[in-house]
């Protein structure tokens, strides 16, 4: 495809960089800092922000911090007032009153009918409630019990006095103070003026998420940022005011341009992507021109080429361009700063006590945020990792917390307890249901449903492959498995293996879905792929699904049963662990085909050659059979709403979804 | 003062509303609920919510709650991509690549240059590193070790699959979800659209913040309204949209136009007051004309009074008037509607084990809700009770936390371990110093300097009279208290006290100030009161302090000293606990006079009749002085800053401010 003039141009401009680049010194990174150390730095740079005040109403107060400290202009209640519906009296006019002797007083003159609230009139030093007062006439009342001085009244100041403090600077208000605030007289108040941040998304691959299309499948032309508009929704959950700046190209003068005429105007500047050592990362050298640069090289992963400096008197963070290093810089250096210049303590995330499921190595010399699932299986929470690549936000999003690997250790030990920040409420994490095993794509649509009860259930699924499901349950680490393991001899699915497996640990199997198995080709199949022989063929290119996966033994016997050798196959070494993967693969022309369930194909509109249908199964242990999440899966399975859609899907056989099956009754 | 004739109106119509409700049925409650049986009502009626959908922008949808599930529309990354800056080639071409025997290869025909995030060329597939590739020319360009197919290429849909469930319905969005969501092509999303929330308060006695004058000790005219403020903030918080109605006074007729009028438009009402049992509490007779009452009295405190029903098809809640109550009430049976509607949980406060630092008896058969302030003595978090009033808004400002009193206990053993919510962020309680003891309004000053430093140090004080403030060192219950206790034999302070009633305990003292005590009297002392022996005059009423603090202390030496007697004082044995309180009650003309210091005489603008100086010093158990909380404490009261401001109060002597007093020093 010929490129357009500008898009020529743009590219030659970029390959003369690269020249130069290449012939100059690399950008290398400073001396790495630990996370501490930058962390001190950040609270340096914090101390450049002055925040000044604005006076905002109370009643728009929410969440602002006080800037001075306020002292009641009135005192709360501001009178003597009534506590009670009833009449107000003096205490020593009713003094001997009983049943046989009452007291008459005469209204308006010796008693006042007050309501909750009222002033109490002048002279009066009591209240007796209106169902202790008996009406002889409109102008008599009459009663029957001594009243003593001060009954039933709130005296002036009672809550707040005039003059007391009512709140020191520095306080952050919340609904209740909005509260203490207007009785003790204020409707404005003086509060400081929130941070104001600069977001500079930099980089000549990026599209800004109007210019994307974002019609189905329609692949876009660039990468769509995200990042500014992740960082502005942290800003705003930590009361700063973000100002995104539209996307600069990877251009040292654009970039500069963007800094000095809008930097000014801000608190804190955060200018994303650029500052790692790659040949178009310019932001280092532009901050040298009128600034400093204090960090730049952090021994955290992800978030390693995070950059800390001044900026026209500004503090001012390189934020690296993946999205969860992104984050994590943000979080562990951005959000000090702001917390720092609003005099405010950052608030710490609920920590909990995990059990990881597998060991997990890290690197020695670096904190490692490793985002993973939390579930709670009887009485401890297991933490089990996601993929810990810098680039993928959903490790972020389908996170339930995050652990810390310490610099100075080389990983977490399987079953040995450590702490995980949690990233979700812990009554979310212990409403979960832990499911691991075989993918598929009815998971989605049971999780979905599952979320309509309530309180909502939550489906955590790992996708491990059949066999990982069975382990899983061996290992008690999950309270389900998903299972379509075809044992080659005998034609059976699932129960051999959980004889093998299982032994000791009783199960009860529900099933799920039949499922047609085939290969997945491209739309049109132009290299007239017809079944499993033609992996054999060398212009064609596969991906294959992880060991232990359902799919993966359905290959390898069928491959055995058709005579096939494996090592013929291009790409039969190369893995990956879901069907959508597999399509994915397919569909991006990485490989020819791949073998997989056909709702997979249908997901990507790419073509299909049946192989087969396989039973997907359930696998429960029966400890957890009886309880309330796994019968409300039962339910679920079983309704017509979830049928429906299920079959809508294709590929999908429902006929016998949710009976339970035994060993027995198969009998093939 | 006549009453003007719209008010005298009122005033007359109210007369006759009560001759009227004191001859009718008194306004009982149902049969009072548990607050669990009142939950379930609440959620029973929250499904009469059906919220629609709403369609935003993924970046202005934070907090929201998406009202389907979302799948993918493109792939993320959308193409291969460039993991590095560098250039992309044909892994096969650069086989073999060694320092002897480099490739070369032709830009542009078998390498490109990609950076960071660029989409790798048809036929590539894999990236080599900028730093590794030498330019031979700008047509050329060598590298020297072979590239493995996929190295540093994020292959398309790596992190999200299009057609892959991104997120359930019922998900709400965190900052990290719009990158996700932005990434897997959406720009717009459908989201559920806010419970809106009809807030109605009610009350003749009240006035609108507005209203309201605001002018220093300019008392008004009616109590402020601040309850639907309140729950204005806590709706925002809760995810609701408040709609909040103007006043409607104490009339059955505006209150069903109210309701009526604007009911249709909301999906929740909240009616504030009106609910109790006084003569003119109508909600309930108003729910019943059109809808139903489901509950009315619920067996909490605060909180009793509060209402369930239903009204036009909607949900409706009477929340009780005092602003504890409100809250109490909004919290425990609002809040739950509004998480069911939403068909999100209802997130938890964070509960830590505190011990009671006394005894707290609570009422059989009511679940109390106490607030307390918590503080961090050595290992242990101690919680101490604040005022039980539910008019007490600064109750819940100045607590920590609350505990819960189950309806079958009869209260709290001192130092028995039980369970608090936290109402602030624990890493602010691990920060506060918790000082008990005499009050002093310098203290006010000192809290406001110490939240300066960074991170800031809270300064929790509780008033309990110099006596106690050394029996709460004593029992390990404090950091430092403050104390003037003049012994009456020697004329000395605070030492013999400490020698009494500290032993085996040591503690250092540090002089805060010097004070003038003495008579507090109205503004132009119209009783012409000259000195203590006025007290006895029987046209003078007085206001005492505590047993144990050091004014009483004081009063009670000199009351020997100059033969007066106790018990023809009026006044002598009603007490309070501040000396502002005292001073509140002299300007409200509940009494003539009391014993306190010149400051607090001042800030109430009233006459003073000077006794003496007295001298007031913070004594600090040694444990903890060198702690870097106490070492602040005294930085801050040394400095000039301090100094400055409290000379300005008036009424204290600064010049010895700071320094460490020791026994032997005092030398009477």
């Amino acid at each position: 495809m010929p490129l357009d003039p500008a898009l020529r141009s743009r590219a030659c401009g970029a390959l003369a960089g690269h020249y130069e680049k290449i012939s100059m010194k690399r950008n290398i990174y400073l001396k790495k800092k630990s996370l501490e150390e930058a962390k001190a730095i950040a609270l340096e740079v914090a101390e450049l922000i002055h925040l000044g005040t604005e006076t905002l109403p109370v009643i728009q107060s929410l969440g602002r911090v006080i800037a001075e400290p306020l002292f009641a202009k009135i005192s709360s209640p501001p009178f003597h007032c009534a506590a009670m519906d009833g009449i107000a009296v003096k205490a020593s006019a009713t003094y001997g009153a009983t049943e046989e002797s009452p007291k008459s007083l005469k209204i308006d003159k010796e008693a006042f009918f007050v309501n909750t609230g009222n002033s109490i009139p002048k002279e009066m030093d009591a209240v007796v409630m209106i169902e202790d007062v008996h009406l002889l006439d409109s102008e008599t009342a009459e009663i029957r019990e001594g009243a003593h001085p001060w009954q039933h009244v709130r005296s002036v100041g009672e809550d707040l006095i005039a003059t007391e403090m009512v709140f020191p600077e520095n306080h952050k208000i919340t609904p209740y103070d909005v509260g203490a605030l207007l009785a003790s007289g204020y409707r404005d108040i003086p509060v400081k003026k929130k941070p104001t941040v600069l977001v500079v998304p930099t980089g000549s691959e990026l599209l800004d998420p109007e210019q994307s299309r974002s019609s189905l499948l329609g692949a876009p032309s660039g990468i769509i940022e995200s990042n500014s508009y992740v960082l502005t929704g942290l800003l705003i959950e930590d009361g700063a005011e973000p100002v995104r700046h539209p996307i600069v190209e990877d251009n040292p003068k654009r970039i500069k341009e963007a800094l000095l005429s809008h930097g000014q105007e801000v608190d804190l500047i955060l200018m994303i992507a650029g500052s790692s050592a790659g040949s178009e990362d310019y932001t280092r050298s532009i901050i040298e021109e009128s600034g400093e640069v204090l960090a730049h090289g952090i021994s955290i992963m992800p978030g390693k080429p995070t950059l800390i400096g001044k900026f026209m008197e500004r503090p001012i963070v390189g934020i690296p361009g993946y999205p969860v290093s992104a984050v994590i810089a943000y979080e562990e250096l951005v959000r000090p700063i702001l917390y720092r210049s609003l005099q405010l303590i950052k608030p710490e995330r609920q920590r909990i006590k995990v059990f990881p499921t597998r060991k997990i190595p890290s690197k020695l010399g670096t904190e490692e945020f490793l985002r993973v699932t939390i579930g709670k299986i009887r009485e401890r929470f297991l933490a089990t990792p996601l993929p810990r690549g810098s680039g993928l936000i959903t490790s972020l999003t389908r996170a339930d917390g995050i652990i810390r690997i310490p610099a100075l250790s080389e990983g977490l030990d399987e079953d040995k307890e450590t702490e995980a920040e949690l990233l979700r409420p812990l009554e979310e994490i212990r409403n979960t249901v832990v499911m691991v095993g075989s993918h598929d794509l009815t998971l989605d649509l049971l999780a979905n449903l599952l979320g309509r009860s309530y309180p909502p259930l939550f489906l955590s699924s790992q996708n491990v492959g059949s066999l990982g499901g069975l382990l899983a349950i061996k290992n008690g680490i999950c309270h389900l498995a998903g299972s379509h393991l075809l044992d080659p001899d005998t034609g059976e699915y699932n129960f051999p293996y959980i004889r093998q497996y299982l032994k000791g640990r009783p199960v009860r199997v529900i099933h799920l879905v039949n499922r047609e198995q085939g290969l997945i080709v491209q739309k049109g199949n132009s290299k007239k792929i017809e079944g499993l022989k033609d992996l054999e063929r060398e212009d064609v290119s596969f991906i294959n699904r992880q060991k232990g996966s359902g799919t993966r033994i359905l290959l390898d016997h069928l491959l055995k049963t058709l005579s096939l050798d494996a090592r013929h196959i291009r790409g039969y070494e190369r893995e990956e662990f879901t069907h959508m993967a597999v399509a994915s693969s397919v569909a991006s022309g990485m490989v020819d085909t791949g073998l997989g369930i056909l709702s997979a194909a249908r997901a990507l509109h790419l073509d299909f050659i049946p192989i087969g249908t396989e039973r997907y199964d359930l696998v429960i242990p029966s400890v957890y059979f009886q309880s309330k999440e796994v019968q409300k899966i039962l339910e679920t399975i079983r309704s017509r709403d979830f049928k429906d859609m299920v079959v809508r899907m294709g590929g999908y056989d429902v006929s016998r979804t949710g009976e339970e099956l035994t060993d027995k009754s198969l009998g093939h």
